[in-house]
């Protein structure tokens, strides 16, 4: 038990290692990442921009070693496998990745991104990549891919690590990965849009733990910090709507895990819970959802440019329910697509 | 923060108590219920067998007394709201749940039982419930509801604390509720059949953390025992495949988290894997898969009869790729059905 105990923590100075030389390579790679993407990436400007060495290219960092002895990778949960699929024809011009909860909204943000990039015509419909399963939809237009992932780390870590697996066996490079969700907002106007700055677990620690082999790991749940100002930078060029920079927190359920009176389950009283809701706005939480910190810590430890939008439902200072009329939640639903499509064609030069 | 933890101790010997009575109650009901749920439950024979008095009934018991002061309850994921519908007449005389993560997969089973219970025409089309949402699809023939839950512990917990409050709502009585689902076998050979006993944590214990205003709370993951013996006795009664009862191990992650080897980050080796698996075995699991811990946790509290039918996809032993071809897979997953359904039609009297 001893060694085991030794060898586990062997393998966290490992992950510590890749964690630190992937933020440094982020680093080092920021300018001139910033510098291509304004560039149009996967178009010819690009190439004659590079100096020429591929090994100056943000290639996806997989931490996985076994990942290479294996003839055939199956991502089941997609319904896709490098036997079957030609990843790098079909997916190897990605360079921005959306993902969010809800296979239509993922579709509906497809469809508005290709009228965005001028690459799409009016009422075009497109394919569910993943139709093969009704586990995640996946839909692609140009450079963009947008991937629900249903709701709870669980759920979008299954889809993170083929979506990964994908990008990787795809020889995808310079990728931006953005999760456009909805939350429940504290101290925020309903509809205001949060750029997370951190994702902080239910005690308020911007951390993630993971059983792994039946112990404990802890992963950092950073996330980029110049893509959240670029963001907020379209946000005030687009001045549509308030955005915010604060921390997220990520919970493991919607009801007690966030301190709602209207589940079927709970034993605590209305000052407790708000209470538990004033502590987290003052360690500078501002919404609450249930995917960024598995969403940041994977990105981190795979060297992914990751940033985490969503738009807030209610204010949890003054209630629990998601009362407001049909139509007004679906256009809060769309402001994270706008915010975020109008920061893709900034990149690629649309603007 | 003292006080704050002595209200917590107060709260946590106060689920103590709700759960012990909830296992009481479900002990001295148990053989009345059985009685009675093999008398056709929502006919009126049922209704002669009563001796009129409504206590007697098993309702489901709902641990949160602010839900009594609430007007209106929306359920927001399932796109429902009592508001809006007639819970009682829509869902009254439910009397037995099936729950799944792959919605065209409860949909399959709906078709199913309907023509199993001679309540369906072939090729008709079951509406789904919750069509004003795709974050969850429900359908309905008889007293059989059939509901999808997504994947991982957080997405059927949401999903499960608006179904409990449905169920409430509806005034439903004797529930019998089962999750059909796949997993990952462990020493068995691949398209058995699990029936859980109990459903353990990633280090082998019957319990399940939930982090509740940031403090752990730890629930019992046990399920009916006389329940999984008569579904024993129905898989003996089919005789088409292999059915053990065993545990059942439920993590928070498909790759790391269940010991696999092709994940997009995976930092241990395959001796470490084939030890951990091997330790799983000897405490008694004998699949894994993520959503049966708090599907029984709060089952137990809600007074709901529970039980959990995994088939296995393959043996982890042997690998952690689903490769089987797809028609395979396709007859593994109706087997949990079909042992469900064989039970439904006994229960009701059609065998």
């Amino acid at each position: 038990m001893v060694a085991f105990m030794r060898q586990e923590e062997g393998l966290l100075n490992l992950i510590q290692k890749v964690f630190v030389s992937g933020k440094l390579r982020t680093k080092k790679m920021q300018r001139k990442r910033r510098y291509k993407t304004y560039m149009a990436p996967g178009s010819s400007n690009e190439k004659n921009t590079d100096d020429g060495q591929a090994s100056k290219e943000n290639f996806i960092h997989l931490c996985n070693p076994h990942l290479e002895k294996m003839k055939e990778d199956i991502l089941y949960h997609f319904a896709l496998g490098t036997g079957t699929h030609d990843f790098p024809s079909l997916f190897g011009d990605v360079k921005f990745v959306c993902v969010g909860g809800s296979p239509s909204r993922m579709k509906a943000f497809i469809a508005y991104i290709a009228e965005e990039l001028g690459l799409g015509t009016p009422g075009c419909d497109y394919p569910n990549i993943c139709a093969g399963t009704d586990r995640y939809a996946m839909y692609k237009v140009g450079p963009v891919l947008s991937v629900s992932h249903g709701m709870g780390i669980p759920s979008i870590s299954i889809m993170l690590h083929e979506l990964i697996k994908l990008l990787y066996h795809a020889k995808c490079s310079d990728i931006t990965i953005i999760r456009i969700g909805t939350s429940g907002g504290i101290g925020l106007k309903p509809g205001s849009v949060v750029i997370t700055r951190q994702s902080v677990d239910a005690t308020f620690k911007p951390q993630l733990e993971q059983v792994v082999l039946g112990r404990t790991v802890i992963r950092s749940t950073n996330l980029d910090e110049q893509l959240a100002k670029d963001l907020m930078q379209c946000s005030k060029e687009i001045g549509q709507f308030n955005t915010v920079i604060g921390n997220t927190m990520c919970t493991l359920d919607f009801y007690e895990g966030q301190g709602r009176l209207d589940g079927a389950i709970c034993l605590y009283d209305e000052e407790e819970k708000l209470q538990y809701l004033k502590n987290a706005y003052e360690s500078g939480v501002r919404n609450i959802e249930m995917e960024s910190s598995v969403f940041a810590a994977m990105c981190n430890l795979s060297g992914l440019k990751a940033a985490v939008v969503c738009v807030t439902l209610l204010n949890r200072l003054e209630g629990d329910q998601i009362s407001s009329p049909h139509d007004v939640l679906v256009e809060y639903q769309k402001r994270p697509q706008k915010l975020v499509g109008y920061f893709i064609k900034k990149s690629l030069g649309k603007v």
